[in-house]
Parts: C-alpha cells; structure tokens; sequence
C-alpha cells in the first residue's frame, strides 16, 4: 500500500502511523519546502493534538518528512523533523528515522536496498531500507555516529560491571543478571539520578546465543520504554568494550530485537524493523 | 466528511477513531450481518492489535457497528458490538454507543436529530443525534435505562454523603470537598474494595452553576479516567435523591462536561458530545 503524501486538496491531513519496536510515530510527508497551506503546515501544537493518545490519533511523536527539492546540495532526499508528544523538538531517534524511511519508500520517494541521506537537526544520516516478509514491514539500518566509552563506575551493587557511554546522549549500561529479574521501577529511577544532568539506564546480560544481548532500559525522563535505540548501541558498545561480543551484536529487548554494528571508527550502525499500523485523514 | 464503510475490495479495514469526553474508540461499520470475508471480520484480536496504544493505533475499545436490513423486526438501524481494548466484550458504554452513531451519521445510515434504535446486547437503546458547530463533532444522547438508588452507606469519612447506585453496573457516589482536592488514587481503590464486586466511585460536588455537579470517577478495574457515562447517570441520580439537584444536570468531568436527564419512571437520558479524529486505512 501506498502512503500518499498530504493532499491539501481534500482539507486532510494524511497521517501514517509506524512504530519500530513498540516505538510510535505519526508520519507527515511534505512535497518539497514550500508546499501546502500555512493552515496545515505541521507544527508543535499539531504534533501535541495528534499524538494525544485519547483525544489524538496517539504516538510518542509526530515526523515530517520533507523531499528535498535538489538532493545534490546536501546530498539527502529527505529532511527530518521531529515533535515529540509534549510537543518539544528532538534532534533524532533512530526508530523514528526508520519509520520515515519506511513512509518514503511506501511514497516512492526513496530507493529500497540503496543507501541515502537524510538531513536531521543532528546532522546528515545515511539510511538503507529494505521490505520484510511481512506484509507492511521494512528492516532499515542507520548510522547513528560514534558511540564513546568514557570509563567504568561504581553506582549500585548489581552484576559484574558498570559502563557510562555517550551516543549523542549519556547510558549507564549495567551487567547483571538476567533483565527479566532485574527491578527496573525502582533501580531506573535512582541510577538516573547519579549523574545531575540525568542519565539513560541500560540493564543487559548476555545471551541467548553468542553475540546476543538481552536489555530492558530506563529512558531519562520517559521511564522504562519497549526500547531505545541509543540505548542498544551503548549496551552493546559497552559489552564490546567488556570483550564479551563481537563487532555485530543482536539486542533483544522487550519491544523486539535490534541490530548494532561497531565499526573501527567508533561509529555505530543501527538495524530493526518498521511495521506500518494505519494511513490517516484527520482534520487539519 | 464522510466514513465510508469497510471496502474488502482494496484489502484493507476502514477504522474511525473516535472519542467521547476523552474516552475513546475505533468504529468499523459493516454494512448487513453477512458482509465481509472471514479473513476482514472484526474480532477479539483484531480488538487487542488496533487498540494497542504503541503497536496499533490505540483505543478505549473496537465498536462494530452492523447496520441492519431489516429495521422493522427489532425496530434498529444499526447493531453494537464492543470489543475492549484486552478484547473482552462489553454489553453497553454511554460514550461509545454516541461515537459509533456519529459515524453511521457520517456514512449517512442513520438521520440527524431523529431518535433511531441501536441494538445492544443490554438490549435496545434510543439514540438521538445531530451535528455540533465545531467541525468533526456531534452532541448525542442515549437512554441509559433505569438508575436504582440502592441506600446509604458509611464507607470513609469523607464528604456529607454516601449513596449506592445501580446503573447496569455497580457505583459508590461520594459528596464532599471539591473533587480536585480529593486523593482518588488513595480513596477509589480503597472504597471500590468495599464490595466484593467491587465498585465504580464518584466524587462529586456541587457547583459550579444550580444543577451542575463536578465529579471525579475511579472505574474499577480501569482506575480514575476522565469521564464515565454510567458515573455521571449514577452522580445526578444521588444528588437528586438527596433533592440537591433537579431532573436536568450537567456533571462536569476532568474530559468534559455531559448532561443527564431523569425521568419520572427511574430512567435516564446521557447526553454529551464526540469528535471524530481520523479515519484510518489498516491492513486486515
């Protein structure tokens, strides 16, 4: 099925819903900068009524995907734009980018199994998308920069280990027991808050099968989500850094799996799928 | 705007997302009992997957809404069918049965400010409906059948009084403070533990007008949402018992404001409104 772009036309919104691991967005997609009326142009008080999940549609944010007019200047076919439910701006997430690549290529607007990039306010990402066996499901891929180490602490006395790791933004990845036992609630909340600024919490232990990991994560600020992108590739940067998994490492959380390449560089690849729950007319 | 009906032909299910005083619900409307491929039919899992809040597009609960060849027989338009969002069935709710008449209103099945049968499985409802002036919103009402005042009790020591009430479903009516003082997160689960059936709490207050109430409501089982039909039937019934309010009130909730109407034979008439938020294209 085809995600069509806005049509102004109609007096709709065209809206698709996406989620990738149990993470949702409400997906925009606009025809170059200038189109559509000022009257539907997405914005932050747009995201907020459409992401309400009584009264809205319901999402943990609202996407606008732009084509690029001219791709070769920035080279990207896209530029990302994301409100979060509250209505604030974020930088990036990589399920969300996923989600919009999905949107695209369901618009034809992208190529599916050739890499291309997409302009964020964090700055230019290359993405990959492909279609999965599964009726309205894609696996894409993103670079999501460098993951970096910066040193072992001592904040709780659970499991073998205790990693801070920055991607972008601050993980504490802890090595313990299996996460299913683990009290989240309640170790989430203090380990956020050893560190003033706030921290993102990531509970792994090894396994199931070699290179594998398995995580349950506290989001700063959120509490404990179905999964985290970020969160995957510190938990298995830090496991890397540990010596306990290789360079491709499969992250099974409670939303599904994701796929995290290290490479030399310090620079992380993020891999998952994208499922599309619905195409939407709303009020503008 | 118009919410057509399921197509099978494209192979997709055409949902509506609609809510009353923020409790909300998607609505499939099927045209006759027998339509439809086995494959598209609504279902208790088709109910558990759209109204998952990250992985589907999220809801109260899944109303099917049949409409009916033969009217004459059961002297109904249109059958309900409500599926919860844990894809339990559900006999009756005062909010959904006014969202799925304003979708059959916009397919054009059912006639504005005209009362009409809706077949439920608490049996036959009247319903009576027409469009609001903002955009995408209706006002209805709904004959609730009979509240029962069942007495007086002495379950906390809050407020001047306590009244059991009985509207198909079992509810504990408080009189006190104003609600927004009230700890309901404390006092609900508390008082609806008092019966071993457990019950639905109200707090309520007067004001701010003559006839007007301000009610906060605990469900069992659910916890404190932002308006009950049921409760806000069972608030006017109490009051008007202890002759504190007419026939005519207005209960004012945290998701609006709904009226009641009480008659002489013990019946009660729900009014409130519903705003049509999207209509959404799903696979099957």
């Amino acid at each position: 099925m085809t995600s069509a772009p806005a049509t102004p036309a109609t007096g709709h919104i065209v809206v698709s819903k996406l989620h990738g691991l149990g993470n949702d967005f409400l997906i925009v997609l606009q025809d170059g900068e200038g189109g559509g009326a000022a009257a539907t142009r997405p914005d932050s008080a747009l995201a907020r009524r459409l992401c309400d999940r009584h009264q809205g549609i319901g999402a943990d944010g609202l996407i606008v995907g732009t084509r690029l007019a001219s791709p070769g200047a920035v080279d990207c076919l896209l530029r990302f734009h994301l409100w979060n439910a509250d209505g604030s701006e974020a930088e990036m997430s990589g399920n969300g980018i996923r989600c919009l690549a999905h949107a695209a290529l369901d618009a034809g607007w992208v190529p599916e199994d050739t890499p291309f990039g997409v302009m964020t306010p964090a700055g230019r990402r290359e993405v990959d998308i492909r279609r999965a066996s599964e009726p309205g499901s894609t696996w894409g891929s993103v670079e999501m920069g460098e993951a970096k180490v910066r040193g072992e602490v001592d904040r709780c006395n659970v499991g073998h280990g205790q990693l801070l790791v920055d991607v972008g933004n601050p993980h504490l990845v802890v090595l313990g027991p299996d996460p299913a036992t683990v009290d989240v609630a309640t170790l989430g909340p203090a380990l956020e808050a050893t560190d003033p600024a706030g921290l993102n919490v990531e509970f792994v232990a090894l396994g199931p099968g070699p290179d594998e990991v398995k995580m349950r994560v506290w989001e700063r600020g959120v509490g404990e989500t179905e999964a985290c992108g970020t969160g995957a590739c510190a938990a298995a940067a830090a496991l890397h850094h540990w010596g306990r998994v290789g360079t491709a490492v499969t992250v099974h959380q409670p939303g599904g799996a994701a796929a995290v390449e290290l490479h030399a560089d310090g620079t992380v690849t993020l891999a998952g799928p994208s499922v599309h729950i619905a195409t939407c007319l709303v009020h503008p």
